[in-house]
Parts: C-alpha cells; sequence; structure tokens
C-alpha cells in the first residue's frame, strides 16, 4: 500500500521516464523542484475536477429531484457546469504545457495529447455552439431542431473520448513510471492502477447507459412556452409539449405505419425536440 | 515512407522491446522465428478482420440496399457477423498468449490486456444472450422487451471499449518499438500512426452515428408476424408493426401528455420493440 501511495504521489503525472536532471540546473533547484511540483498538481486536480463537471452537466437532466426545477434553470446549470470544466481543462493543459517546456519535453508527440487536444477542441466549439443555439433566445425552431440530436450525440461521443484519452494516459504513465520492478511484472501499483482504469471504464459506460435511457429523461413539461425563439409563435405547442430531449429523437402515434406518415413524424419529432433544449 | 513500412512490418505487435535474444535458442533458430512471425501476422490480421466483423454486425441494420431483404435474414446474417468476429477475437488472443509464452513475456499485466480481455467475455456473453433470446424462437415478449435495449446499448458499449483498447495498444506499440529516435522525437513512423489513431477515433464516432440515427433505421415491417415466440398470440401486431429496433425505443401517441400515459406507452413501446428484433 505504501508503494501504491508513493507511486501515485509522484510529481509528474505522465512523463517522469524523461526528465533530465540536468535540466533543472538552469533554474535554482528547489523553488523550481516547488514550481513543477504545484504545476503537476494544479494538472491532475484540474484534469479530474474537469472530468467530474463534465460527468455533473452530462447526467444533470437524469437527476430526478432536479424535475421539479425550470427548464431554463437546468439549462443554465447545465451550461455553467459545462463552461467549468472547460475552463479547468484549459488550465490543466496550460499546467502540462508550462510543466514540458520547463523540464525540456516535448509537446503533443503523443496521441494521448493528440487525442486529448482534439477532444478540447470539439469540446469547446460544442459549449460555443450550446451557448449560442440553445441557451440565447434568437436561434430559430429549425436551427435548434436540428442542432439537437448532433448536440446531444456529440456530448457524450466527446464524454467517451476523454474516457479513452485518460486510459492512453494511464497506459502511458505505468510504462514510465514503472522501472524496477517494470510494468511487466505486475507490481502492486500496476495491478491497483489496472483497477483503476477498469473502474473509469465502468463508469463511463454506466454514465452513458444514464444519459441513453427514455425512464431516465426528465418529463415533458405542461407548458413549452419557455425560453421560446424571440418572435415565433406558439403553433403546436400540443405537440411540442410532449417532447423530451434529444435522446428520444423519434415519436409517432403507433397506429400510424406508412412509410410517409413515418417521415412526417420524424420531421414532426425533430421540430418539437426544442420545447425542452 | 520506407521507415514507416519497416515500422509497420515489424514482426512484434506489442512487445518487440521485451524479445530477449536468450529465450530464442530454447528452439531452433530459424523456424522458431518463422513460427513466432506467423504468429503475430494470425493476431494482427484476426485482430483486424474481428473489428471489421464487428462493424458490419454494427451497421448491417443500417445500410438502405438490405432493408428489401427480411428481418429473420438480416438477424441471421449480424449474428453470423457477430459470430466470425468472435472466432476470429479468440484466434487473435491465443496467438497473443502463445507468442508471449514462447518469448517468456508476461501475460495479462497491462491495462489494455486487462480491458481488452473484459471487452471479448462480455461480448461472448453479448453473443450467447443474443443468440438464445432474439435468434431462437422461445424466449417470451417480455424478455425481449426488456433485453433489447440493454443488447443494444451492449453491444455499442463494448464496440466503443474495442477502439479504447486498440488506442491503449497503439500507445503501448508506440512506446515500445521506437526508440532510436524516441517516440517523443516524433519522427515520421509517430505522426503516421497517430495520424491512423486519430482516424480510428474518427471512424469510431461515425459508426456509432450510423448506428444511433432514426433516419438511419430499418424501416418498419408491413407484417410484424416473423419469429414471433412460440405459442404467441398476434394481439398488438398493429402496434408493434411500427417499431423499428431498440434505439428507437419511445414512441407514444404526441398528444397524450399525462405522466400515467406516458409511463403506459414506455411500456407499450418495449414490448412493441421484439416485432424487428
Amino acid at each position: 500500500m505504501q508503494k501504491i501511495l508513493l507511486f501515485l504521489s509522484k510529481e509528474d503525472p505522465l512523463e517522469t521516464y524523461s526528465i533530465n536532471p540536468e535540466n533543472l540546473s538552469s533554474t535554482s533547484g528547489h523553488s523550481f523542484q516547488w514550481n513543477m511540483l504545484f504545476a503537476s498538481h494544479v494538472c491532475s486536480l484540474a484534469r479530474s475536477s474537469a472530468g467530474a463537471q463534465l460527468v455533473r452537466a452530462i447526467i444533470v437532466y437524469r437527476l430526478p429531484w432536479t424535475w421539479k426545477c425550470s427548464k431554463l434553470l437546468m439549462k443554465f446549470i447545465h451550461a455553467g457546469l459545462n463552461t467549468i470544466a472547460m475552463i479547468l481543462a484549459i488550465v490543466s493543459m496550460v499546467a502540462v504545457f508550462e510543466y514540458h517546456n520547463a523540464r525540456n519535453i516535448p509537446n503533443m508527440y503523443s496521441l494521448h495529447s493528440w487525442i486529448g487536444l482534439t477532444a478540447v477542441i470539439f469540446y469547446s466549439l460544442q459549449l460555443f455552439l450550446g451557448f449560442a443555439v440553445f441557451l440565447l433566445p434568437f436561434a430559430p425552431v429549425p436551427l435548434r431542431a436540428a442542432l439537437l440530436p448532433i448536440h446531444v450525440y456529440s456530448g457524450l461521443t466527446i464524454f467517451a473520448t476523454v474516457i479513452a484519452t485518460a486510459l492512453m494516459g494511464i497506459t502511458e504513465k505505468l510504462i514510465f513510471s514503472l522501472k524496477s520492478p517494470a510494468y511487466s511484472a505486475s507490481p502492486p501499483e500496476a495491478t491497483f492502477v489496472n483497477c483503476l482504469g477498469l473502474l473509469l471504464v465502468v463508469f463511463g459506460a454506466l454514465i452513458l447507459w444514464m444519459a441513453s435511457r427514455p425512464h431516465w429523461k426528465r418529463p415533458p413539461e405542461e407548458n413549452a412556452k419557455v425560453l421560446r425563439p424571440i418572435g415565433e409563435t406558439p403553433e403546436g405547442t400540443e405537440a411540442e409539449s410532449t417532447m423530451t430531449d434529444g435522446t428520444n429523437a423519434d415519436k409517432s402515434d403507433m397506429r400510424i405505419n406508412s412509410e410517409a406518415a413515418r417521415k412526417q413524424n420524424l420531421k414532426l419529432d425533430e421540430a418539437g425536440q426544442r420545447s425542452t433544449m
């Protein structure tokens, strides 16, 4: 257990292997090392906190005790949590770059970093578009209806990509940090962190399950007039008010069976999704 | 380009770093090396082929040119492709174990191997349950209705986990194989394989998009009586025949807005999903 704690408290989150003591001599030793320790901990803390906020933002519509809150409030909470996650993700990235630069470790060489940066870029796009389209009251209904399924899909895909990125980071950390005994000798640290990695997969799968179940959806609101885009008429409110969110994208009268009716209902569904965006 | 081809044609898929020439001396050198080369290529080929069959099995219901085929035929194709993928996955695992044992490389020490084995175990469970419940005509409707959303979710989650496992494997391969110049120096091989890894993420995201869009669904069949469980009465056929597959789990009359009606419709929907399982 002592070895596991020592492993987890190592200052370098990913690249212990490539720290060259000669690089440290360029600045005054003790203070420099403390700065590096600080940067390392900022990085780890910001990453895990960003992940936690991201998860909260995903499941915030799926918590039964929030269903009594207004949809507008929930949208603000969803946007707020995602904004905090985005800021923390940026902080952690800046800390990593600072850390690498100070130690002359190359930036952005690994697949982990490539996919991680891609995820952050798409996450920032997701945040910007989500704010502009679903939170501000200017976007027309067809645009909201067209973008909601993409918004939901993108959010969940980014989340899954973040999990994959974390798993790659854990793999790197284990290979680079465990030298004596090596990772392949399966020391207790390796077994412990492998278990954490497996738990991360289970956790990710549970969140995706919660986010994709119809039963966990926020129930439809009686009055679907909240957050109607400016200038929008209340036509079709009755149909729209039965809609929930983007994961439930296909509702139709069960007795209509022709292909034409199916297509028509799909269009109605998409237009209706905006009532609870 | 020559260096990239050399890198890709290296015989060891993951653990080039830990091959000890002394281990090779226990058997007759040349023949042993050819066997290892064969095992390595069997492993790589079986893995990629298993992935290809898995992808085909996922999207087989989403190809418009298959919509004219009977649902029963499509179910057999879906099950057949998954069975081939399972056999190939087992072949690749056996090849990896043989390879490790022959070289005295420890088995199952990495997070990549843990998550990969977990995915294969869940995949075999998925295959067995899918065959028993959805293909054989013995399972009662409520069981089919209850298991279909889990079947669809599990299939997509296993697919995402396989992608994550592949990304971890690529990370290991790059770290272990690139020594001079090292991975951190970003040689052309590293850049090339990083690009492949990114493309793998994009590919996985596209498949998940295809598998989760209502528009890409196989249209409902006019006659939903195919593959009815033995002894089942044709009650409710009209409603069931409008259902498609498990990703479309929530259909209801758009004018019904009460919570009770919503719950009732959810139950109806689930029961109806079996018509196109």
